[in-house]
């Protein structure tokens, strides 16, 4: 924990990700981390997910305040892979609007998995339609 | 990418982390992600931080959007460790406001690291004081 460690984010060091790299990062990873503001504040959670037809789907119960809360609402999406041994890693920020699914007749027909949806009413979809998706790399020093 | 997986986030295999440990994987750490709402909706920054007196320190540069909008503001801060390989992790999620420390005298007098500030007139130092720190942690199935 040396304090002259810490700049290292806003160095200068970084350089934008094209668009096509965000794009790719996206489709290759399967955690990634949702963050809006509600009631409590500003709040980030891991979640599972797919991307579709560069759509970002999950799932999420009907009961979480998740639900309830970022349904047409501004919502970032974000994945990152750091290194702490080179110090190097990359960031991948999505932001659009999110919106629960109610009705599965909307859902992609593409998915790339088998259709086992598991039974059971919690299972709530939620998408959310990027309106812009930009990235940051940071170089080993 | 198989959509049953997706749900596992929120299947119930979740349980809360005690406060005790959250502070503990937060003073480990070293990278993490601050996320607030400006202009822009929410945003999602990867950081690099210290952990003073159970406040989260870090620095970023006196132009970026960060530093002009985070100030006073409500912020959330998040780390979290994800195995892909045995779906398991766990997450920490401290929520609070964020203040830039303009006043360097106000700067914690304990630091952990040898005080070599770098120069120049980009350093700015913002702190966040959590009001709440919560976490759970995801078992491997």
């Amino acid at each position: 924990m040396d304090i002259t460690e810490t700049p290292r984010w806003a160095s200068g060091k970084l350089v934008d990700l094209p668009p096509d790299e965000c794009t790719r990062l996206l489709a290759e990873r399967s955690v990634g981390r949702v963050a809006w503001t509600g009631p409590a504040g500003p709040t980030v959670l891991p979640i599972n997910y797919v991307l579709v037809d560069d759509e970002i789907w999950f799932r999420t119960t009907a009961h979480s305040s998740f639900a309830t809360e970022v349904d047409d609402q501004p919502v970032a999406f974000q994945i990152d892979d750091v290194d702490e041994f080179t110090r190097s890693g990359w960031s991948v920020l999505a932001r659009g609007t999110a919106h629960v699914v109610f009705d599965t007749t909307r859902l992609p027909r593409t998915w790339s998995g088998p259709e086992t949806w598991p039974s059971g009413a919690h299972a709530l979809y939620v998408v959310i339609e990027p309106r812009l998706v930009t990235g940051k790399r940071l170089f080993a020093s």
